[in-house]
């Protein structure tokens, strides 16, 4: 059985995870972010990395099917990614760049949060499924779309951009990317403590969340848990939004399951039960059958998600 | 080159075309649509014509790559269909019981909306592109979804079906699916009109509006056209939600090309303009890409991309 490596490069650290092609990892490690704004420090950390590992396994290149890289920004359908502010780079093509640092060896980059959706489908939460929505639910909101096993990766790098559909234009507050009403203002942890505080501004109901000091989604969703009535009604609130973009999803890619990830979904049942009763009350054309359940990979979902992708491709 | 034939059924008519592999229409023909509420009478009907077109044309089954029939209602990933409301007929499976009436060519059945979409992008208005969206403003709305040369279909036959997604849930009036402020109670010919009405009764404004007995979708973008100041403000504010929907759809899959079909895509020019500023209003993470432009294919979409599925397939 041959072996596949995946990759997740984020703004601090790059994860690695060797894995044989049924799936099971073999062995992960990460090495720091150091890109000092040059594309080929990048290049050649990720090879250095590689080459170690494979030399220390006696793993040959013949018995290495590729590389899948996930990265914190768009790819083009062509492999050509204009920037990765995050990393300080810009005018890159890990598909045909990588290669030449390792003897060209097949590279595939993927963006970071559609890796994760496919690792979800391979061997986490989604793996019963076919197609599945991954929704991270953290500092922002990620989101990735498999389509009968195939990613929906998008003709312009949009694919799958969730976070960013705008789901109140009336929102007073500005998101990061500029817009008014974005989904990640409301749903992303950021968006759930962000609720919590305008709840607790608008009136002067008694609440716990008003002994705390630098509010968390966490503090909203214990209080919520422990019947707050105000916690209560901003998670509602912030989730309302959350079932009625899912809702979307189900009238336009129409996928078996949703699978919820990110610190939020801590959670757990209490959220989806949330979740489940507002999608489904955005639907009528037919009675809602999508599932909704929980990643099980965390934030190793990328680097399953990344090898994944290429043995597909 | 082989042939393959796409059939379009209808409520009052079925329509076949007969192609060859390369896109090219050789004829086609239609025939009333008789089901006498049993299935068995409507694939005996569609077998006779077959049947009959292909010994006049000297067509061998073996020339004959297969069958697509697109249908008016949700085909699930298996063939099933559990009911044709407008035809009078449940529990279907066309791929594989048809094939019984035709000596065992290869069927396949795909919902009308869909079928059309993909015909557009074989030989019609998308057929410079890859991945696309068809939006059907008819009576009602129909959506077809193509990523990457496929069909979305979706797990639950609910691909697609962005009429029915809820653009504003404090709708007062119901849509035909029982939902409240389905993107079709706005940007279908229905919902133009209704528009027309609405902002007619709610002021005393002049409008040329004002001396039509049944206001006609036509009507109001007739008027719009000719600058009357209501006609516009309705013709905006029913393409706001069609825009803002669009936007929705290129954050999730992320088309090349949105492609605008049905009886309103007759205003042109005028209609793509105000489509185009809202879609792009609603767009903020990166500059707006998808091309709008005109379907092409009319009535004869559904035949084209039935027959395209089969190539596919």
């Amino acid at each position: 059985m041959r072996n596949c490596i995946g990759i997740d490069v984020g703004g601090t650290t790059i994860k690695f995870g060797l894995f044989r092609e049924d799936g099971h990892l073999l062995e992960k490690w990460e090495i720091p972010t150091k890109t000092e704004g040059r594309k080929e420090k990048l290049y050649g950390d990720i090879a250095a990395s590689v080459r170690q590992t494979l030399v220390g396994k006696g793993i040959s290149r013949v018995n290495l099917a590729g590389i899948g890289v996930g990265i914190p920004g768009p790819v083009l359908p062509d492999g050509k990614i204009s920037a990765l502010v995050n990393l300080g780079l810009c005018d890159l093509n890990l598909n045909t760049e990588l290669p030449e640092y390792l003897d060209g060896v097949k590279v595939r980059a993927v963006n970071d949060a559609n890796a994760a959706a496919l690792g979800e489908l391979w061997q986490g939460g989604g793996k019963d499924y076919d197609s599945l929505v991954l929704l991270t639910l953290g500092t922002g909101l990620g989101c990735g779309i498999v389509e009968n096993g195939r990613l929906v990766a998008g003709s312009f790098g949009m694919g799958g951009e969730l976070g960013h559909i705008i789901m109140n234009p009336d929102e007073p507050e500005a998101c990061n990317c500029g817009g008014h009403g974005c989904l990640e203002q409301y749903a992303s942890a950021t968006g759930i403590a962000r609720m919590g505080r305008r709840y607790l501004e608008s009136c002067d109901t008694a609440s716990v969340m008003r002994g705390i000091g630098e509010l968390t989604a966490k503090d909203v969703l214990d209080a919520a848990k422990a019947g707050d009535p105000l916690a209560m009604e901003a998670v509602e609130s912030s989730m309302r939004y959350l079932g009625w973009a899912m809702a979307h999803v189900s009238h336009m890619t129409d996928p078996q399951c949703f699978v919820i990830g990110g610190g939020v979904s801590r959670a757990g049942r209490y959220l989806l039960d949330v979740i489940c009763r507002h999608y489904e009350s955005f639907i009528h054309i037919q009675k809602p059958q999508a599932k909704v359940c929980l990643a099980t990979l965390g934030n190793d979902a990328g680097i399953y998600g990344a090898a994944r992708l290429i043995l597909s491709d």
